[in-house]
């Protein structure tokens, strides 16, 4: 066991272990990604200064805070052994994102709008998580600052998650993600080179899919701030808005339609728009899991339009309309809604709630169990059944063409085990702070699985998490940090031997 | 793949086949439990003649007709082989329930309660997978004959869940089942008489604990036949009672603690029983399963009881009581009520919901997930999160001190999966037919989990299932048989490759 204990990921074992985890290299990268943070909560500053909110100097101070934090962590810990191992990766992912959100938390806790410490943090933790359930009634007259630095928590969350599912889940072979290695990643001698390289790309895809979103929004209507915002949170599939009544505030096909089509290029697998870009232009069509969310997507869209005309005499198209943005926006874990889709009976309910759990692909912004992880489930059940009926056969799993290994399929399925139980123990939770089962079970649903708004009449589409208790708030961002760090890397830490030499 | 179609469960392959699937084998068996049903039905006729309730001519031409159809399969399907494969051991085993609770709901339809078709069948097949969820209103006053079919039913049903727990679920590999394989059934040469003879040991045992527990209602104050329906209810963990309070109505400390002992015996490895007779007599302390169960069982008494005690002001003493006999009722299956714990507010009905899907112990007469099933998926969760940390390392999964294999795990995980998945199925297909969330999916998951009573006003332990609609009614009926038989043995049939050669 002590052998296996100091591999690290990277390269070769150290030959010196002063101390039980070395924290150097967790607290250089912490204390870089503050630094990053701090120089983005500049950008409300400065939009509230040329007009003319007094919140500016909110964001210069959060700002000065976080960097000199930031900053000092960096400076103290230089010259660290860049090498991590596996511990310490487990321990760097999850300081990483509560820093980023308490740290985040500071402009909001500051503002005029007056939130509690919980509220702010609730809403910090729901921006970098992209889930999008917010606290925050009167959206319509906060501060432009404020709505601005919320969509950049969305925004800076939807790309770390991306980085992080393709340069780190798979080494950590947390929930199966060890299906994404990707090949160049193998050879440990360039990991950090090619990484950097990657991400770089990423980054800057990115980057253009925000720009292209901000200014379609632009041209169909949207004020300019409006449409950064908006742009920024559906890419990132956050959902956070800046009007109280989401994207139904507009009443315009137009912007749902941009919506939808950029709610699910963030919910595709951005590795495969690189691979298109460097000379594969199939890759998207060709893979199995994109198709198969694609084609979820429709079913459940039809499905609860179907419900919604037989059910509630809504016209056909108004109900294809409601039904195709917001179940685009609850299965890719955005959340914006554009219209009450609780009203539409309890069947409807149902389908959105199945459509929470789903999610969208793996390397993506979205959260949930992710459209991969129910593709590996349904060819281990269906070669399980075939397996029973003849005991002496052999049946090869498949994923994407390729050969399942049994050490992906067990992975896969004890993430969805912990998926479950996570969500029923959250539920449970949750009760005892006094919430009727509709809403803590969906509150639970809704937190780890970063969508944004839950069911019931409290925090469902037309509600906001504001009146829920503090514990319950600490609570949802616990889930919430759980389901976007895809459960084992928080629930490791949770075990005793983790701490063990 | 046609080599290993063929293959039987017991002994050589066969040579001539004729059919896609012969039906000779599972006919006789079907007749010959038919017949066994038919002669049942004469014990509630004697009983209600005997008593001068006109319905015991319900229960004679109940009788005449099952007997007749029984005796006709068994008669016309003579010397047919006794061999089944695979496939007809699936087919054999869905259609015997189904048969005896389509059979076992004549005398409720033609009795002069006057129960509709639908009802009728849900209270047989409800009755005979020991779920023990009713339709019928006004018990009290029901005659006599009625009230002892209904018990006979659950009994019939308890015993051959524990025949089928040890003598086909094994062979059949039925989500991990095959960690109970009986090592005498190995040797497939002397696999009937052994199969016979272990049968023939539990049903006396089976009659020996309902004969106990008989004596110790009828001591503990309870009529003759309402300790008789009670004593086979109780050891089936069936829940049928002879008043619309059940045991409430009795309002006896010793009555509750007779049944709390009667049905923990019930929801324990009847192999293990045996082996403590055959000269092992710690075999139950030892065992793993028992001891979890029961360790589990007291966790859960103690946390309803809490909440109840916090939350409603009851006492301490009153709180332990009610919690500890509704706690059980509701842990093992049985669904007996003293009082409607669905008043004990949100957190205690968390609590009960829970134990609603954990069950009891395989080769029992209680049903749910199962203890052995978590013990497996914690031992996989456990092993799985080292293997994340120490990616090297090597970590044998165990169940009680054996090793456990992949493919147990598989099955297991595979069943539990496929628990979740059809209790929310049937909650979405139970909510369509315009249920309340809380009424859909407490129905849904104390149908699969052969509970008996749901949550909420309609279902919960002061209701009962009278006023739902006929689909479902139908849709509930499905459900406990698809729990009955542990999920897989029906869903293997829905298959499209069962029915090709």
């Amino acid at each position: 066991m002590a052998a296996t204990d100091t591999t690290p990921v990277s390269v070769t074992p150290r030959q010196v272990r002063p101390r039980l985890i070395d924290l150097g290299p967790i607290l250089q990268v912490v204390g870089l990604l503050l630094s990053t943070l701090g120089c983005a909560m500049m950008v409300p500053a400065i939009v509230d200064l040329a007009l003319g909110s007094g919140d500016w100097i909110v964001f210069v101070s959060s700002s000065l805070v976080t960097l000199f934090i930031g900053v000092s962590m960096w400076a103290t810990s230089r010259g660290a052994d860049p090498r991590l191992s596996v511990r310490q990766a487990f321990i760097l992912t999850t300081i990483s994102w509560v820093a980023l959100a308490l740290f985040g938390s500071f402009p909001l806790y500051w503002s005029e709008i007056d939130l509690s410490f919980t509220d702010a943090f609730f809403e910090s933790m729901s921006g970098l998580t992209t889930t999008g359930s917010t606290v925050i009634v009167g959206l319509d007259l906060a501060p432009p600052g404020l709505l601005l630095w919320r969509g950049i928590l969305q925004w800076l969350g939807g790309l770390g998650i991306i980085v992080m599912a393709i340069a780190v889940l798979p080494m950590l072979q947390v929930g199966g993600m060890q299906l994404f290695k990707v090949e160049a990643f193998d050879t440990s001698e360039k990991i950090l080179p090619r990484a950097t390289q990657i991400s770089g790309n990423l980054t800057l895809l990115y980057v253009v899919f925000t720009a292209l979103c901000i200014i379609a929004y632009d041209l169909a209507g949207m004020q300019f701030l409006d449409a950064v915002v908006h742009g920024m949170t559906t890419i990132a599939t956050g959902g956070y808005s800046t009007h109280d009544a989401s994207i139904g505030y507009y009443e315009s096909v137009p912007i749902e339609i941009i919506s939808v089509i950029f709610m699910i290029a963030g919910s595709l697998p951005f590795i495969l728009y690189l691979k298109m870009i460097a000379g594969n232009p199939r890759a998207l069509a060709l893979d199995m899991q994109v198709r198969v969310f694609l084609v979820t997507l429709v079913i459940l869209v039809l499905m609860a339009a179907g419900s919604n005309v037989m059910l509630n005499d809504a016209t056909p198209a108004e109900a294809l309309r409601h039904s195709l943005f917001n179940m685009t926006s609850t299965m890719t874990g955005t959340g914006y809604s554009s219209t009450d889709h609780n009203a539409w009976g309890q069947f409807s309910i149902g389908i959105f709630f199945v459509a929470m759990f789903v999610g969208g692909c793996a390397g993506s912004t979205s959260c949930g169990i992710k459209i991969f992880r129910l593709q590996v489930v349904f060819e281990n059940v269906r070669q399980h059944l075939k397996r029973i009926l003849y005991p002496n056969g052999i049946f090869p799993k498949l994923y994407n063409g390729k050969t399942l290994s049994d050490s992906v399929v067990a992975a896969v399925m004890t993430f969805l085990f912990l998926y479950f139980v996570s969500v029923i123990v959250l539920a449970a939770l949750l009760s005892m702070t006094g919430l009727d089962p509709l809403t803590a079970f969906s509150g639970a649903a809704t937190a780890i699985s970063n969508v944004g708004p839950g069911a019931g009449p409290i925090i469902g589409p037309a509600g906001t998490f504001a009146s829920l208790s503090d514990t319950a708030k600490w609570l949802l961002a616990f889930g919430m940090l759980l389901g976007r760090l895809e459960l084992l890397t928080v629930l490791v830490m949770f075990m005793p031997s983790f701490w063990r030499r």
